[in-house]
């Protein structure tokens, strides 16, 4: 079993890693992204990603009530049925859900964040939380019947409202539940870089155990990938590869930073 | 097991529809739309809805690449997992899902349209088509289960291409594989009127052998969906109630017309 993480970025190369993954005898399971999509359809929707700061100086990404529609059209709707499109033309499967759908992937709702306005303290809440739970039951009725799973957000909380959610970390409950060989993450560089400036510093291998050193070395999203990864071992072992997105054939010829 | 069928105007009570759902003991599958919700969308960037006249006058609406990308983020995405999502607080354990997942719906595209173009005839082809086949054993396999299916376009051809369709056909295709004992469509007026301007003469009761007479007193929309409802009745016998979606409950309420 591979878990297959295909990156939001608008120069992953999609179609090819289609094809490409029509060669596999294995079986697998996909999760997407779409951030450079669901970007380009706010701006233009006229509904832009909004930051929040925290009192404590912290920022981060606030997902109201139009942040997840916008999530809605470009994940669920316009990339999930686009990729599913492209594994039909290639023999593949698939059927694509978000973790609404059957409650595929239960989290549970951020408590809010606390935010300075007007020189008083105030908890703002949002549409976000963390996915706690896959559905295995839904995922092997699904797989054991020959069914590609193309999974994308948004997840579903404790009080069945859609929350917007890390697909790193939801490849994380996946393999939790169906505890997968393999999970190659495509991306918009080679690999995992020892000097993010540098294409030509990949490190071809990484042991499990030296994650944590790694994480000291990295920021932002690298640093949440690397948290997630690290996660991800200690939920089962598996072999996960970072792996660039952008070449022609990202699986067959897969030759990113495999951690082991 | 009951078809329902909610329409795509921006007036129906959709909230007030899945609520009065969760009430039935019934097995029950929905197919709905979303053209109000996709024109709006299609409007706001800037790809609104083209249409086509053909070299003999009649005029439709075209479906290009730009059309099928709305479509996904409209149908697809936003309307089609905000009901999930209401479907899940009130318990109805719902898996939306287009004609493309899992091969559900399968159609053929329309092979072209002739238009005249500086004096010569040519034939331009959209992305349309009519839908054929539900997949049965997936419509099974998910009922069978306790799962609901929320269905929506677009469907898949012969080719594995997403091509846009009637909702009303493809409730035909399902109702066609799983024999629905009653299907209950919510539009956006009291039911069948004698005269369209007069929203007090609803037509309570129709006889499905009366329906060729009934063609002939209606046009557009009206028209294909009363054509659609008597190809439903020659798959296999069953009972259609065209009822008002506006209303507070718009299930347990039903008082449109029936048909037999």
């Amino acid at each position: 079993m591979i878990i297959v993480k295909i990156g939001g970025g608008d120069k992953i190369n999609i179609e090819g890693t289609i094809k490409d993954l029509a060669k596999l005898d294995e079986k697998f399971i996909i999760v997407h992204g779409a951030n450079a999509l669901r970007d380009e359809i706010g701006e233009q929707l006229g509904k832009p990603k909004k930051t929040i700061t925290s009192a404590s100086g912290y920022s981060s990404v606030f997902s109201d009530k139009d942040a997840l529609d916008v999530m809605m059209m470009a994940y669920s709707g316009l990339r999930n049925k686009r990729i599913v499109e492209l594994c039909q033309q290639n023999n593949i499967n698939a059927i694509g859900l978000t973790g609404l759908d059957g409650k595929l992937i239960q989290g549970k709702r951020n408590r809010g964040i606390r935010v300075k306005k007007d020189n008083k303290l105030k908890i703002v809440r949002d549409f976000s939380g963390k996915p706690r739970k896959a559905n295995k039951k839904l995922l092997e009725l699904l797989l054991n019947n020959g069914f590609v799973p193309v999974i994308t957000v948004p997840i579903i909380d404790e009080k069945a409202f859609a929350i917007n959610s890390e697909n790193d970390n939801i490849v994380r409950v996946i393999h939790n539940e169906i505890r997968a060989d393999k999970i190659i993450q495509l991306i918009e560089a080679p690999g995992f870089l020892d000097d993010l400036n540098d294409p030509s510093s990949l490190v071809e291998e990484i042991c499990a155990k030296e994650l944590d050193q790694r994480l000291e070395q990295v920021k932002g999203r690298m640093k949440r990938k690397i948290l997630a990864i690290k996660k991800l071992f200690e939920s089962a072992p598996t072999e996960v590869i970072i792996t660039d997105g952008r070449i022609e054939n990202p699986i067959t010829n897969a030759n990113g930073t495999v951690i082991r």
